[in-house]
């Protein structure tokens, strides 16, 4: 087989990029190591950035959304003993939230796939990258076995969409790749319910840990606690997860917290994670397969459309006019912007949780700098346009 | 002897408060540890917020400060490879800083006191402090050695200003006292010279250390830079110091550094320190007794004008309308803005110094808040307000 454009993973980055790719007339062939059952059974975010409910809506992929998404207007923060505040993004920035699961992402992404015809091969196992180091002459193709068959697919270009365990980012030669990492010293106990959310996306800081409330609809509800990393799961029955989560929200708070049986239950490490350049040669990498945030401010799946957005105008505006400055800033330009996630999930994960090894003094610098983001309007505004997402850069 | 407050130090605080105090109609009695020569010959910070400037001016210290200082409008920082930008107090927030020594304002205080007979006693040893438990009937008084010979103040009030290493907050008992305490794995190397300084107080963020251009007035440069903390002096000549140093600024900036010969240099640790509670009793602590801060960012003279100013609020109220309620806040008021200064020190430091543990994850999110910093207004913003000093609280 032959294509312009092989994307590795059919996650909302791959499948995302061959959309945008398909509306510039530029063709790709999709690999996915699972089943569209298992793409689609994932739980993963569902806040999205104003920036990234631009690209959707760009690119034919909102009309869902528009009717089902809940717009918000910021994220309230509170902390034990104190009145609560909210981070205002909709008055400070004219810039609004949308709360729209990644679930219904992706079945609105496969949807739009299906109806082009987009090839979009699951099963596909032992995935290989060939000639992609970019030296002159090189023609990339990538081979794998699907159903015990080997296949294979020359191609231009390769775009590694296939997330942190993925074969892409290891297929960089180390002697190339930089790779910088924090891991935390907690984990995140999260449940769905179908039960009433409350009002606000909101962020609590307690003695006893951190505590957050968001949701993916009016009837579904999705609650996070802050755990030892290697609690399982089993130890945290619905009465016990409910009982400590609302030990942890202000007793105003706490008193709206609709409970009832969970649907899904399971504890996720922390951690930060970029691997440098995002490009090598011929591929090209977005997504978790470059780079890890911790969940505190719902950046992933944000930085993955920023990705798929440089990457999708680099290669536009390489076939549409033969022009490789857009390719060669791909790696800095994109990587800015990770950092800038990177940078604020780190800042909210350590201003909200509690750190067993913080001193004292650490833990008392804590309070008073949620006591000054509280009272300062600056403050709050900096936070404000760091939680909306940094705009898409025009140029390098 | 007998008098109404005994203040403990004759630096800057226990001076300050003596005056205002005096205006107040309260009489204070100064007991100082060291000769007068002494105390005027230490070199310290010289960067005063607008509210040091407000408290100078309204208790008549300020009519040399206003002929000799050299108001600015904020800071700037600079770091490798990049172009630096202006933390704007003036614009931001209308509030503009003065540059004038401590070392001049310690004499103008001097002068204050002699003007109107103050009772200042130097070389005072042995000081003890009693009955200041504040239980019911307890009389406070405290007893020293002078030239061989015992003597002893009653009062009613007891201020200890007498720094960090004095005796006033060691005597707090240990089950009352609380401290918190960040020490920094390095130390400033710092000058003066007789040359001319560069028009703006600059800090450096440079792979081989933090750097700081500042002055005392035009033809007298104050410079520091980053070294490990067990540094001696004696290796770094005048030629090994400014070389290091133009090696950390930008070079349009290293080009308008003026050398010359040093006629201080002096290695200090950085720490941040923080005991409370800062009342206990009839005793009162002001200033470094209570706090330090690492002088990134100039707050440690600032904090202790701050707390005599809550402080002789506290004592006028007392006396003149019989009212103890600032008195029994003092603590919880003064700590509110020691910890903010404290925070933004801490962040300062950490911002722009190399730390020899960093992570490269660490030393790559460092390098990017720079980034965000430099082209975000309202993180400027943030910082101009945290440098420039929040204002006084009028009400706790």
């Amino acid at each position: 087989m032959k294509t312009q454009v092989v994307i590795i993973g059919s996650g909302p980055a791959g499948l995302l990029l061959s959309e945008i790719l398909h509306r510039h007339g530029i063709e790709s062939l999709v690999l996915e190591r699972q089943t569209r059952e298992y793409v689609l059974s994932r739980i993963r975010a569902g806040v999205l950035e104003s920036t990234t409910v631009d690209v959707l809506r760009a690119n034919g992929l909102s009309e869902r959304m528009d009717r089902e998404g809940h717009p918000h207007d910021g994220m309230r923060i509170a902390w034990a003993g104190r009145d609560s505040f909210l981070v205002d993004t909709a008055s400070t920035l004219g810039r609004r939230f949308m709360v729209y699961g990644q679930t219904a992402i992706q079945e609105d992404l496969y949807a739009a796939a299906d109806r082009r015809g987009q090839t979009v091969l699951t099963e596909v196992q032992d995935v290989v990258l060939h000639e992609f180091d970019g030296r002159p002459g090189a023609k990339p193709y990538v081979t794998y076995t699907r159903h015990g068959q080997a296949g294979r697919v020359d191609c231009e270009f390769i775009a590694g969409c296939d997330g942190f365990h993925g074969v892409s980012r290891r297929s960089i030669p180390e002697s190339v790749r930089k790779e910088y990492e924090k891991v935390y010293p907690f984990g995140w106990l999260g449940v769905m319910a179908r039960v009433k959310p409350l009002p606000d996306i909101t962020y609590v800081n307690h003695p006893q840990g951190f505590a957050l409330a968001s949701y993916r609809n009016s009837q579904l509800s999705r609650y996070y606690i802050q755990v030892p990393v290697d609690d399982k799961v089993e130890a945290w029955s619905d009465d016990r997860f409910w009982s400590e989560l609302t030990a942890r929200f202000p007793a105003e708070m706490a008193e709206m917290i609709e409970t009832g049986p969970t649907i899904e239950k399971s504890i996720a490490p922390l951690r930060s994670f970029v691997s440098e350049p995002m490009r090598y040669g011929a591929l090209y990498l977005c997504g978790d397969a470059a780079h890890i945030v911790p969940p505190t401010g719902a950046k992933g799946l944000n930085l993955a459309v920023s990705d798929v957005f440089y990457l999708s105008r680099a290669l536009a505006s390489w076939y549409g006019q033969g022009k490789d400055e857009l390719l060669n800033n791909y790696s800095a330009m994109a990587l800015r912007r990770v950092w800038s996630s990177v940078r604020t999930s780190w800042y909210l994960t350590t201003l909200l949780h509690r750190f067993p090894h913080f001193s004292d003094f650490d833990q008392k610098a804590q309070e008073h700098e949620l006591d000054y983001l509280k009272n300062s309007r600056f403050a709050q505004a900096a936070l404000a346009e760091q939680y909306a997402g940094l705009p898409f850069e025009m140029v390098s």
